[in-house]
């Protein structure tokens, strides 16, 4: 197992609140993790369902399905809390990665001074838990890291989401981003404007995102000149209630429309073209999840845009933005650990 | 447009009840109606949203997703009400193909009369409006047409679904099936042993069913026998609410175990196996909607079995039964039109 549930420490959460049937929610990586989370609960006398869909973000707890199927408690598997109102009381349990932080940086250190001396240090929520020691290790070789707070969307200092990007909004000479995929870094680069440099704890490697930042550009100006004739526009939201963003999405109707285009809004959970085939728009809109349109557009036989495209597409924008899910003002951060969060 | 929405009509009751902003859910044959139906609601001031998930029965209405968005009334396009509590007010609009039943049947009378004197005439909601018609011809040809009332799954006599052939187990020499698609009379044939003969209205084509439901059971065994030696089991219902059949799936699981194999209930929204890949099991049980493990079970890379036929892995039943989803007792028919269901 790459991750450690704390099996024992879940349990005594779950009986601390008399829980006796619980909805066990993973992404696809934590599936095996499920299922021995749910044999060890199951031993110890707690009913257990697992959750077959699969989890992408602490953005869509299944607690409204918790409910449904008469469980006392949801036990969300790989993501800590997000700010959202619960149906059930719900345990979120991080994903820690075994991987070493610092020997990555260190392997790297070559690169990483070339982003400056006062470097934002960014981290994905899987190394979290490593942050201190990473930024122990930087000072100690003469960087100046800033850690930006950010908004209440993420759980701790230096933590981004493909949606959000707000630690990185601070000054400094550059951005190291610790965590592997393009997606993340890509996005603080677009969010930013500053240069990045990747560093992968997993394989040891780093990659500059600047180049690949700009070869993004030119394909999204291509996805945003293909919807350039489209009259009728879906405008698609997401029933997942940490991405519902039904006032973005109205209020990109009403841009459309004042446009002379024509806009419908479509409401659905997992967003995928091949449940919209049968509808007749020429381009679609998504104001949901950024990584959507972004990361599946090869997928869509329309054009698919994001809201931020769509400020371009209308000439309202020159300059491209990344579409982020801002948040409100953090009041404190989540525990490095397990959590549990209660309905209110 | 192969089916007509009765817009004005739609558009009253929802003045009546003062709905001021709807959701629209549709299955995938009728998406164009559906924007349709948007475009002349929106003229008439009613705010829309289009459910972009596709439907497939009545077991499936967005009621909840429609309270979720705020919307004060569900349109249910395709179908007619099944007996399920709702949140929001719904209006179902059932879809009555435009085809000639009676031609289809005076076309294929010399192969319905081989099904003897007395036959059960059974068919889908979308033929039901001529149901008296083929009746009359029927008799007209000296037959004595059988019309079963069924249970309260479906919502008028005659009228079969995927899981529910209630209205055929009467007396009768054979099964008459109006309708398109094999997956119905399939059914028929299983359900209750008899003869069934399809007429299909749109093609005008009729199909002795025996032979094909033969071939299917042996397709089955073979599911049955892959499964055979199979040790874990994902038993999966669903969190459609029509299709929920927890107590079913509890007692699988229990008869799983009390024949020394491991059994774990899994709960999802629509089933695919891409969905649970990540999982360990050996094989699966559907225990939702009879069509996902029959109709669907070339894409499982894992043996999947409908309740029924665990019962015969586990040698408790030696003759293959279909698996149905009972109803209760119906106390009226639902109208031959849209209808107006209210939460309760």
């Amino acid at each position: 197992m790459l991750h450690e549930i704390p099996k024992e420490e879940i349990l005594e959460k779950l009986k601390n609140i008399g829980a006796k049937k619980v909805l066990i929610q993973s992404p696809e990586g934590l599936r095996r993790e499920a299922e021995e989370l749910a044999e060890f609960l199951e031993k110890n006398e707690i009913e257990v369902i697992l959750h077959g869909e699969i989890n992408y973000g602490a953005c869509d707890p299944a607690d409204h399905e918790a409910r449904l199927l008469g469980c006392d408690a949801l036990i969300h598997l790989g993501h800590s809390f997000m700010m959202l109102s619960l149906e059930v009381p719900t345990i979120f349990v991080p994903a820690f990665a075994k991987v070493n932080v610092v020997e990555a940086l260190k392997k790297n250190l070559h690169e990483i001074k070339k982003l400056g001396k006062k470097i934002i240090v960014t981290t994905t929520a899987q190394h979290i838990h490593q942050l201190e020691r990473a930024i122990e290790y930087l000072k100690s070789q003469g960087f100046e890291p800033v850690v930006g707070r950010g908004d209440n969307r993420v759980s701790w200092p230096s933590q981004v989401l493909g949606c959000n990007f707000s630690v990185a909004k601070v000054e400094g000479d550059g951005i190291l981003f610790i965590g592997s995929g393009t997606f993340h870094p890509l996005g603080l680069a677009l969010a930013t404007g500053k240069r990045v440099l990747a560093v992968n704890p997993y394989s040891g490697d780093c990659q500059w995102i600047n180049e690949l930042a700009e070869r993004f550009i030119r394909k999204r100006w291509a996805q945003i000149a293909k919807a350039m004739d489209a009259k009728r526009f879906g405008v698609v939201i997401s029933t997942k209630r940490g991405q519902l963003r039904l006032n973005e999405a109205k209020r990109i109707i009403k841009l459309l429309k004042d446009h002379g285009r024509e806009a419908k809004l479509i409401a659905m959970n997992d967003i995928s073209y091949s449940k919209l085939e049968g509808f007749s728009f020429d381009a679609y809109v998504i104001v949901a999840c950024p990584r959507v349109p972004i990361d599946d557009y090869e997928n869509w036989r329309k054009p698919v845009l994001t809201p931020r495209e769509v400020e371009i597409l209308l000439g309202l924008r020159e300059e491209y933005i990344f579409d982020e899910i801002p948040g409100g003002v953090r009041e404190k951060d989540e525990p490095l650990g397990i959590s549990l969060h209660s309905t209110r």
